[in-house]
């Protein structure tokens, strides 16, 4: 699959102030009638499982392409593509994040003309990704069972940018120490409007009401 | 627990040239014979559960004493003290890694006199920690069953950096799609002489063994 996936090098921003190029991007974004969904999370927890889910449940809803954001391979990228979803591999050559201006770099190779909806799957940390706003219209992080409850009073940040949390890997409860009353009230202490949906990527159970969402949010900012 | 916890918020470094720095405070460890163990992981791969274990399985073996970095809570450096492990909470202030003079900071706050073993937990993050030497002697890192087998592929330079790798939470290697022999061939791809131990910190399974390796490297670190 390797040779069919557009590999992106993206160069450090030039732009002194990242927000307001943030905005100057979502303008755009606004303009072209693209939602743009900034997907973070820890190594692990189930970005592309998610998205491989999403694909299927969004098919015939709306049009969907993945921009994959990695320091070095193109693992998730060929998964992606081999799922038949529209696919660019950005890495950003050792950097731990993604600003606003190699979002763009991202986004004009892949093609704003035909897209609706586009997910940035981030660098895989908890820390530098919510330090920078890529530009995008809303932002989630997967947060899966085996890592714990107690991670928004360990990485605040990600928890106060975030628009929604998704719990994922909920077919494996039974197996860890995971209370579900505990995240929801850690995460509110941080973020007292972020939403919370449960899933497993694997087996499939909630990806249909995560799918709803993505769709109203979209439908909402292209209206 | 928390009044009882002492907390070091601590600066960024003034050091242009980390490696240098880092050496120079090996070369201070060594003098006093204090070896400094620095542990990296994602988020929620277990590396306060595995000290925990560790605490029981080096009673009367060596003395060891633990750095939490955080950005800010002090949720670990809590459960360790609860321990009885003498511990010490470093907060980064939002940054996503440590650097040489930074544990300097820990460290002499911690007391160097009567310390064999000191550990580092680091920030949970694949990414930023494996790019500055702590001036560790040894660095380890730990990868839980549920992240899945491919993390060597994704984040590289974690790899590269590190001596040890430990699997941990193979309690739970029933329930998720993790193949062993891919994982050491590709660790081993990025760092031909890793060693690989496998433990479950909640069983204890493979504890011993872990602790056996901390107790060699460390005895010929003081020779």
């Amino acid at each position: 699959m390797e040779k069919e996936i557009r590999i992106i090098e993206v160069k450090r921003s030039i732009f002194e102030n990242n927000d307001r190029d943030a905005d100057r991007l979502r303008a755009e974004l606004k303009e072209k009638r693209v939602f743009l969904l900034n997907l973070m999370s820890s190594p692990g927890s189930g970005k592309t499982a998610t998205l491989l889910a999403l694909a299927k449940a969004l098919e015939g809803r709306i049009r969907m392409g993945v921009m994959e954001a990695d320091i070095d391979s193109a693992v998730d990228a060929e998964a992606m593509a081999a799922a038949g979803v529209k696919t660019i591999q950005i890495h950003t050559g050792g950097m731990c994040h993604l600003d606003a201006d190699m979002t763009r770099q991202g986004l004009y190779e892949f093609g704003l003309e035909e897209a609706e909806l586009i997910v940035l799957e981030n660098v895989g940390n908890l820390v530098c990704p919510a330090e920078f706003d890529t530009g995008a219209v809303k932002n989630m992080t997967i947060l899966s069972v085996p890592e714990g409850d107690d991670k928004p009073l360990k990485y605040p940040l990600m928890y106060e940018k975030c628009d929604l949390l998704v719990v994922n890997k909920i077919d494996v409860l039974p197996y860890f120490d995971f209370d579900r009353e505990k995240v929801e009230r850690y995460a509110r202490q941080r973020n007292p409007g972020i939403e919370i949906l449960y899933i497993s990527a694997k087996t499939g159970e909630g990806v249909e009401a995560l799918a709803d969402w993505i769709v109203q949010q979209a439908q909402a900012w292209r209206e």
